[in-house]
Formats: structure tokens, C-alpha cells, sequence
């Protein structure tokens, strides 16, 4: 899967993903409006509103990008209905030839993990027939578990060409109180690291891994030193834009041949028609003005790698 | 919600959960069968199982316990068709009078965190209406992100009366991988456990917090010093059976008011008619077979604590 991915980035010129967030108040009012008029104030009027504004979004940048983040938990918070807008906007952006990364960062033990696993990026059997539920091409995963839970992920890669992105050292100001901890002078983040090449020798796709890494952009010193100590490791960056990391900040995640990264970008796009930059697009054009930001953002990082 | 769930475990005089974990080998063939012969070898098919499956085990032990664990990877696996047969389990767990600890470890930040938390504690806003979306009364946390991950969801527990337990130090052979390693002579688990008490002074409910934790059947030496670590905090207590925790192994996670810890199975009870000791009840008598499975573990736990 990771070579699907490299393929895409190389044919785009661009080591971005646009994460597909939709908190209500980004959803334009417009089309809020027009299906709580049909649906009144409901789950299932929201979760059509926000796979409207998913396409939307989609038809703007597919051909700008290789792929979208969706976030899970931005669906899963309008109950079932926000779950099936989840599940056909995992299905629209495969009809636009996207990859899906889904950001659903779950992580348990043995068989529970195999569960999550199959459901996301596998196929249960079901009597005779084999069916793939959710169908992400890859998914986060949290590795506080340890290896019980990440290589029942690895094993659903490995039988169905798909990736995992393990986390490493997050973005957000506390990621520190855990992830940083020194032992024996290491940070805990680096053993995990660690365990990541680890992990990811046993499903190599080319000359990267299946099995990549999560590391903040608000943390470019750290993804310097991860990037050299996980050479085969491809880097997904979230924390660009709105969460304060810029182009400069992110030459040190890539490798010499130019690729080992790819950069998130979810607000900063999405919610780009909210963003004085790009207020003169207006709420209907919040398609166009996210295909501008895409732009903006992949001359920024280009010039920086 | 603390206390509510303290009420349930003094009236039954059971500090115990039972966990419905639906793995497909588990379901009995005869329920399996009307389903599949009703919609054919598909998602629907199984979700509907599960949901007659989890019925029948709930109205077997809900005057035994004070609440079920449905753990969300089981549910997941099977698309939106098995979460659908989730949110009914969550339902029906209710309307028998029973606490729903939904196990879904999620964790991620900020707005995202808030996101989880409203969809499975809380309510979301949506024009002029606050809809439920999936309604457990405490879910399980993963605390790798740190603070930014986990206190949305406790202002999320603050504004709902709900409660988290939050991942210490997990009940699989491989937990230690990370959450053992030292940190200035001190495990990782035990700074998590640090944290969980310090969180959990921001939602007092009675005696004890709404901020637990989840510490191994299978560590009953770590389980009795984070018992005095956080002498506040509630334990859920994973790993008896299957796992290889037993009841001797217990006494060390409880207070000497002889609380503190709410112990789960799993396999042992739903799936008690696959072994040896409760074979006579048959895939029929499956539900007789729990019930008889969760006596006996009643049993076994009185007598150690």
C-alpha cells in the first residue's frame, strides 16, 4: 500500500494528505440548512450535511493530492448516522481514486486488535463469502499496548496490501508528559521508534514500510532525529497550519530522495472560507476556496523539501 | 456515575462486570443460522445475532451484576451494520436496569478528544436540540497523547455525570514493552497512575473519582501498589479467566472497605457453554450457561477480597 502512496505523492508533486474533519462549525450554513428544513434538527440531517460538504471538499482537491485523512472521531460523535457518513466518504474518495488514511488511532490487545484491524482495513469471513466492512487503505494506530497490539494490524496488512501509521510523538503542547519521559536518557518516543522499524521490517512494500510513523510537525527537531533513526519509515505529519507548524519546519521529515513524509493539513484547508486569506470565496465557494489553500500550502512545502 | 455504578455492586454484592466481546465463534450456531437463512451471509445477518446473542446473556446476569463491558472492536469489526447492533446492546443494557462501561480505548486531542467523548458520553448541539448519540455511562481511555487527550473527556464526564477509566497498565503479556519501562527508578504505568489521580481530583463523585483506571488481573502485584497509589481511584480489573487471573490474585486490588475494583470477564461467562465445565448446558442453554459461569465467579471473588 505505501508504494500506491509513494506513487500518487510522485505523480501530484505533492506529500500531502487534506484531513477531512468536519466539525459542525466548519460545515457551511447553507447546507446545514437544507437538510435540517428536510430532516429537522437530527444525527441523520448532520451526517448528510457533512458527506455533502465531504464531496464537495473531494471534487475540489482530488486531482491537487494523493490522498484524505478522515477523522474518525468527527463522525463517531453524531452516533450511527455520522458513522455511515464516515463509511461513504471512505467510499466517494476511492470513486476519485484517493488513498484513504483513516484517523481512527485505535489500539487494544490479540484478538480485539485483529477486530478493529479487519474491520478497517481487512475482510471478515462470513460463512462463504468474505466481506470488507469499513474498507480504509490505512489506518493510526495507538501503541501503548505494545506489540500484542499493533502486529494483529500488521498480520491484516500483510494479507490485504494495506498500512498502519503507529503513533509516535504527537503534535498537541501535552504530548510531552508520556511520550518524552527519559529512560536510560532515551525518550520513551524513541523506543517506540524503535519498535516501529522494528515492526515495520516484517511488511516492506518497496523501499518503505507498510508500517509508518506519526510525528507532529510542532515538533521538527524530534522528526529530524526520528527520520534518521527510522530510514525505511514513512512519516505521516499532522499539525501543519492551524496547529502551528509551516514549511520551514518540515525539510528534516523527509529523506534525500525527496519523499519518507507526507504533510496533513485539515482545518487549514476545509475551513479555509472562514480564513480572511480566502473570506472572498464566501461560504458557497468553500470548495474553492480549500482547492486554494491546497495550492498555497503545496507551494510552501515544496520550496521547503 | 461512580457512585451509581457503587450502588449496583453493594445491592448485588458483586464487584463484577461482564464483558460482551461477540467474536463470531462465540455466537451460537442456531442464532447464526436463522439470521443467515433470514438475510443471507452478510454484516446485517451477524449484527442481528450478536443483538438476540447479547440479549439472551443479558437477561441472564442482569440481576447478578451491576453492568456489561461490550468492547467496541467486536462490534467495529462488522462495519456500521455491527455498530448498529452496538448502540441496541447499550439500549437494551438500560433498559435492564444495567451500567454500560462501553470499551472503546479511544484517545486522540483537544477538539478531537471532545468529539469522542460527546458521541459516547455526552451530547452533541445540533439547532435548537441536544441528542445522545450512543449513551454509555463510562468509557475506557487511552492516555498516550497525554493531558490534551484526556481532559475533554473529563469535562465531558463533569457536564454528563459520566465517567472513564483510563489504560494504567494493561492485562497482555506485552504491556510492558512500554508502560514498564523506568523512568528515574519509577514505571511508566505508575507516572499514567500519577496523572489518573491527579484527573481524577476534577470529578469527585461520593468517596471515590469518575476518573478510574484499568490495571491487569494478570499483574496482581502492580494492581496492589496502584491500589495505594491512587487510593480514589475506581480499578477495572480485566484479564480474570481466559486471561489467567483468578480470584486469588484479586484481594490486592480492592480497599479495605472492600471496594475499589470491578472485576471483568469475557469468554469465561459468554462463552461458558464451550467449556468443559458448563458443556451440559448445550448451545441452547448458552445464556443458562453464563449465568451459571458468572455464580460461580461470584463465588470465586467474594471469597478472596
Amino acid at each position: 500500500m505505501i508504494s500506491k502512496l509513494i506513487s500518487g505523492i510522485k505523480a501530484k508533486n505533492a506529500p500531502v494528505v487534506v484531513g477531512l474533519d468536519p466539525q459542525l462549525s466548519f460545515v457551511p450554513k447553507f447546507i446545514l440548512d437544507k437538510y435540517y428544513k428536510e430532516m429537522d434538527y437530527s444525527l441523520e440531517a448532520v451526517a448528510e450535511a457533512i458527506y455533502e460538504y465531504n464531496k464537495g471538499l473531494m471534487d475540489a482537491v482530488a486531482d491537487l493530492v494523493p490522498a484524505v485523512k478522515p477523522q474518525i472521531a468527527m463522525y463517531e460523535q453524531f452516533g450511527i448516522p455520522g458513522l455511515v457518513a464516515y463509511k461513504k466518504t471512505v467510499d466517494y474518495a476511492h470513486e476519485k481514486g484517493l488513498v484513504v488514511i483513516g484517523d481512527i488511532k485505535r489500539g487494544d490487545i490479540g484478538s480485539t486488535s485483529t477486530a478493529y484491524a479487519v474491520g478497517h482495513i481487512g475482510t471478515v469471513q462470513i460463512g462463504d463469502k468474505k466481506i470488507t466492512p469499513i474498507d480504509e487503505d490505512i489506518v493510526t494506530v495507538n501503541p501503548y499496548l505494545g506489540s500484542d497490539g499493533v502486529k494483529p494490524f500488521i498480520e491484516v496488512c500483510n494479507e490485504n496490501d494495506r498500512g498502519i501509521f503507529v503513533l509516535v510523538k504527537t503534535s498537541n503542547p501535552s504530548s510531552g508528559e508520556f511520550q518524552d519521559k527519559e529512560i536510560n536518557g532515551c525518550p520513551l518516543y524513541e523506543i517506540v521508534a524503535d519498535k516501529v522499524k522494528e515492526w515495520g521490517e516484517e511488511s516492506m512494500d518497496g523501499d518503505y514500510s507498510n508500517v509508518g510513523a506519526v510525528v507532529g510537525a510542532t515538533y521538527p527537531e524530534m522528526g529530524a532525529r526520528l527520520r534518521k533513526l527510522m530510514p525505511k519509515t514513512y512519516i505521516l505529519v499532522p499539525g501543519y497550519g492551524a496547529q502551528g507548524g509551516s514549511g520551514k519546519d518540515l525539510a528534516g521529515f523527509f529523506n534525500e530522495d525527496g519523499l519518507g513524509a507526507i504533510i496533513n493539513s485539515s482545518r487549514g484547508i476545509i475551513a479555509a472560507y472562514k480564513n480572511e486569506n480566502y473570506a472572498s470565496f464566501g461560504e458557497e465557494g468553500y470548495a474553492d476556496a480549500a482547492r486554494k489553500a491546497t495550492e498555497d500550502m503545496l507551494l510552501d512545502i515544496r520550496e521547503n523539501i
